[in-house]
Formats: C-alpha cells, structure tokens, sequence
C-alpha cells in the first residue's frame, strides 16, 4: 500500500494526500480529516509514510545500456522500468555508447545520484569474456552497490548475471541448418560482445561435433544496417554460401533484400535466421525465422533479484541462464 | 571542465579523482599531489567541484515516455539523453503508459526526486487539444519544475512545447495524392493524441481545399500491430481506396502487406506514405515513402530551451515548430 492506493481510498488526488501529509494549509479541514483517517485506518506512521514518498531513500536504480535507440535495449527497459515501477523504485536511465571510457564516466555519474543498485543492459559491458582486466570497473562499481547484469557474466562479490542461451541456441540451429544438408553456413555479427562470442562458439562446436571445417571467411563481421549488409553481400561474388544465421534482426532484413536481388528462393535455396525477435522479423517478407532471447524473462528474473539483494535476502542466485527459441516463420523450412 | 577532465589531464581514474577529492586514504600522496595540482590549476574551489560532482544539486531531469519501447519515443530518449549528458544533467526515465490516472503518478514519482526540469515525451500528455481541463495535471506539475513537451502543445506559466507540423506534412501530401489522380485516400491512425489529431487536420484540409468530401468510412482508427492492419484491409472488402498515408510506419508496413496480398502493384495502383522515417521503412519491400519528423532536431532544441531555462535565461521560445518533410521512395512516385 502506498501514496497512490491511500488517493484513491480517500477519493481525492495524489496532490491532495501529499499536501496533508506535509500539512500544507491549501486542504480544507474536511479534506483533511477524510485523508488522515484512511492513512489511520491503514495503520500508517509518517516516517513509514514518508518513506514510501521517498523521503528517506532515493528508491532509484541506475540503467545503463549503450544505446536506448537500439530495438532490443528499448524493449529491455521497457520491461525493467515497469517492473521496478511495481515495486515502488523509479530508473535513472544513462546510455554509455560502447567505449569503456565512456562506460565508466556514465557508471560514476550513475553512482553520484545515490542509487540503490546498478543494472547494466548488454552483453557489451562484460567484454568479450576473454579479459578478465577489462571488467575491473564493474567490480569496482559492485564496491558501492549491487551490480545486475543482463546478458553477460561477470565474476566478482555483489554481481550478479543473467544470460540467454546464446551458444546453445546457435549451435542448435546450425546443427538443423547442415542435416538439411547445408555445407556452407555464413555467420553475420556485428559485435566482438560476450553474447556475439556466444553464439559465434555455438556455430563452431556445430560445425565441428558434424566434422565440418570452420571457414574463416564465413564469419564476418558487418555493420548495424541493412542497406550496408545487402550490398556487401551484392558486392561480395568470391564467398559461397546456402544459409546465413545473423545475431540480430536488422542484419537479418539486410540478407533477405541481398536474396531476393540476386533471385534466389528463400528457404529452399538459401535459408536466413535472425536473431531478437523483434518486430524487424516480421516486416519483410518472406518474414523472418528469428531466434527469440526472452527478453521479459531475463528482466523479470533480474528485478526479483534486485529486490531480494536489497531487501537482504541471502538466497539470490549469482547467475541465472534463460533458454532461447526459434520462432519460425518463412526464411527456414525446417 | 568536470571531474572527467580532471581525470584526464592527471592522468588517473575518475575513481581516483573522487577519492582525493573526498580525502580517502586509498591514494598514494604522489598520486593525491597530482591530482591536487591539475585541480589548483584548473582554478576549482572545492565547493564548485562539488557542485560538478552533483553534491549539492541533483543536476537532473525526469523524461516521461508512455512506452520506451515504440521506435519513435526510443529514438527520442536516446537523443534527448545525449544532449543532457553533454550539459553534465542525468536523465531519470519513467514509462507511464497512456492512461491519464497513471500519467499523473509517474508525474509524482518524478517529482519527489527533485528534478530540474520534466520533459514529456509524445503527444498523448497534450491530450486532444481539445479539452484543456485534461492538461490540468501538467500545470500541476509546471508550479514545481519547468515542463518542456515534445510534439503536443500545452498553454501555461512555466510550461514550453514543441511541434512537429504534423498539419502541414500530411496537408501536403495529401494535395500531392490529389494532383496524381487520387480519390479515395484512406487515412489510418492508432491515435486520437494532439499529433495524430493534427495529422488528421491537415488530411482534411487538403481534401476541402481541393472540393473533394471528407468521407468518414476512409479514416479509420487501427490497432499498431503489422497484421492486425493487414488483415483488417484484407477483410475490408467494401472500402474503396486507390491510396493510404499512415499516422506511422508499422501501419504502413501492414499496408504493404495487403498490397501484395492483393496483387497490386504499387505505387502504381496504390500509393502507400509512412510516418516517423523509422527503420521500418527500409525494412520491407518496396521500401516506403516516409514522413520524417525531424526528431534529433526538435530534441535539440528542445534540450537547449532546458539549459537556458534552468540558467535563468529570459528570452527562452515558449512554443517552436519543426518542419517535416517526406522523405520519398518507392511507395509512392511523386
């Protein structure tokens, strides 16, 4: 029960309560009376009250990502926000860009505004998992307040980590893509993140547990757009391939444009896997095969974290994995 | 000059800089006399540092969105946060929904963190532009913090609103469609906000200066679904249309879907126009014609109206309007 639920017991505003709570004289004495026999009833000492406004803590926690325009990380706060909103806590919300510099300038004026813990959005902010060093500021951060990551694992006290399944999800598909009989599997990233590195070694092992060779130049790294995928496609005559499996969406769209100009018929002569989910996977057409990372999933586990870490609970998990899926549509057939 | 540049001409961590600053005794004397003679040259007192390391001001402004994970409302954000970062102001985020009872909580939640300023974002907090007793709660929260609003205009004291012209957009689209031979242009929107209502405005205008009717059965409310519209035109068998402009770019999305379904060849047989120039646009085939509103530049601005404010600047634009233009491709060949 808090500020909002005695509003409306009392049928009066939120305006109103406020005001009576701080004795502001603007309430008539009817008003008044109305409002504190609901926060009586409710059995409501001011200092419990004035907690619940925020008086005595900042309830906030600091959110970081390196790019809110991003479809996957506005879908992630979108969910982190309204699930902290339950539980009383408003997000400052910091978007670092992807150098570590940045990074930790954000995660100090983060760290400034007295937040109750630190959520970091991104497999960016654990490295590529390989460089123990370059994950030294997220400790340092986890001295201060409890640190939750979203898609990346990082060792240290007061950290915590969710993960999708990125590796196994890869390795699946790809495992699917060559007992259709595919030999030649492009890998599209455009990133050198643990989570890229994840499903990169996914697409490995797979190829390797089947005796196939890991081609060096079927692993490519590409931009973020989907005109520049296309037409480094176009461009590019010498790689053969009969199936792509892109690690995001957009990249995705980039491909099927690449297939349609050249002719070729998706699924039966080239297959394409996106990865989010995201509404990107159903915009074109044929639309989109696209491996889903449940993104609710892993923020809603990540709040019940926050909230038993700052409630003292012992018993949280450091780390939690949550599986992904492919959600079929028309750029596979299997 | 902040903590950061500090930092930099030192040649140490921010952490580092925070600790001398803060008379740790984690710092080796060399290092704290470094450190202490960048801070003497740069001619800081420690009470101005403090003041650059948010000790005594909060130096922070609340965003409200109703939903952070719409492209258009991110693509905001992500503009509007790097604008503030650069003045050396946080960003605490709030996602409210569209519901008036919620908006006005997450104004509160807002307010108890004692921000600077309050930005909302989109525009549903400007209401219908008809009913100025629904913008109440916005004067409400102007007797307290400066409040700036993104495309929807509000009146009030302390109260500073920028538009796109949405109006003017559509008004000229639309007599384009009219001048190509068009008669039936179906108008879809999933709104019934200040924006959309002006969008709406302007369509109609186009079709009286022209002497053609306004025909209600050709404006229709649709949900912001690809499918839902889609299948909703598919099934629409009694409207006649030879064209369609869309509140935004997942509507026309849908609407090329139809088309194709439908065997038509656009934009020869049906012009199709998007909104907010999304990466939406480019991701199907043929790739649509888009209203672009300009939002990097309205954030800009708007961010600027908020430096000047909060540094007492008197001759700050109540109200600026930024133009929209389409950008054009192959939905449409005018």
């Amino acid at each position: 029960m808090n500020i909002y639920d005695i509003a409306e017991m009392a049928g009066v505003s939120i305006a109103t309560v406020s005001r009576v709570v701080n004795g502001s004289d603007k309430v008539s004495e009817t008003t008044r009376q109305k409002v504190l026999n609901v926060i009586d009833k409710a059995g409501y000492t001011p200092n419990v009250f004035a907690q619940g406004l925020g008086l005595n803590t900042m309830h906030t926690v600091g959110i970081l990502v390196p790019d809110i325009s991003d479809i996957y990380m506005s879908s992630a706060v979108f969910y982190l926000e309204g699930c902290l909103h339950k539980y009383g806590y408003d997000c400052i919300l910091s978007c670092s860009g992807f150098e570590t510099k940045q990074k930790e300038q954000h995660i100090h004026m983060l760290l400034d505004k007295h937040i109750d813990a630190l959520i970091l959005v991104g497999s960016t902010y654990a490295g590529s998992g390989r460089d123990h060093a370059k994950t030294d500021y997220i400790r340092d951060a986890a001295e201060k307040v409890p640190v939750f990551i979203i898609n990346g694992a990082v060792e240290g006290k007061n950290i915590y980590s969710s993960v999708c399944d990125d590796r196994r999800a890869v390795y699946v598909v790809t495992r699917k893509l060559i007992g259709k009989g595919r030999r030649h599997i492009l890998f599209l990233t455009d990133s050198h993140s643990y989570s890229s590195n994840e499903k990169m070694a996914g697409y490995e092992k797979a190829l390797n547990d089947e005796g196939l060779p890991v081609e060096g130049n079927l692993k490519i790294h590409v931009k973020n757009d989907i005109h520049y995928v296309r037409d480094l496609l176009l461009k590019s005559e010498a790689i053969c391939f009969d199936s792509v499996i892109c690690t995001n969406d957009s990249i995705a769209v980039g491909v099927v444009k690449f297939a349609k100009e050249r002719g070729l018929s998706i699924p039966r002569e080239m297959d394409i896997v996106g990865y989010n989910n995201s509404v990107l996977a159903v915009s074109c057409e044929p639309e989109i095969s696209s491996i889903d990372n449940h993104t609710s999933e892993i923020c809603d586990g990540t709040i019940e974290n926050v909230i038993s870490v700052l409630q003292g609970d012992s018993n949280v998990r450091k780390h939690f994995t949550v599986p992904c899926t492919l959600v079929k549509r028309s750029t596979t057939d299997f």
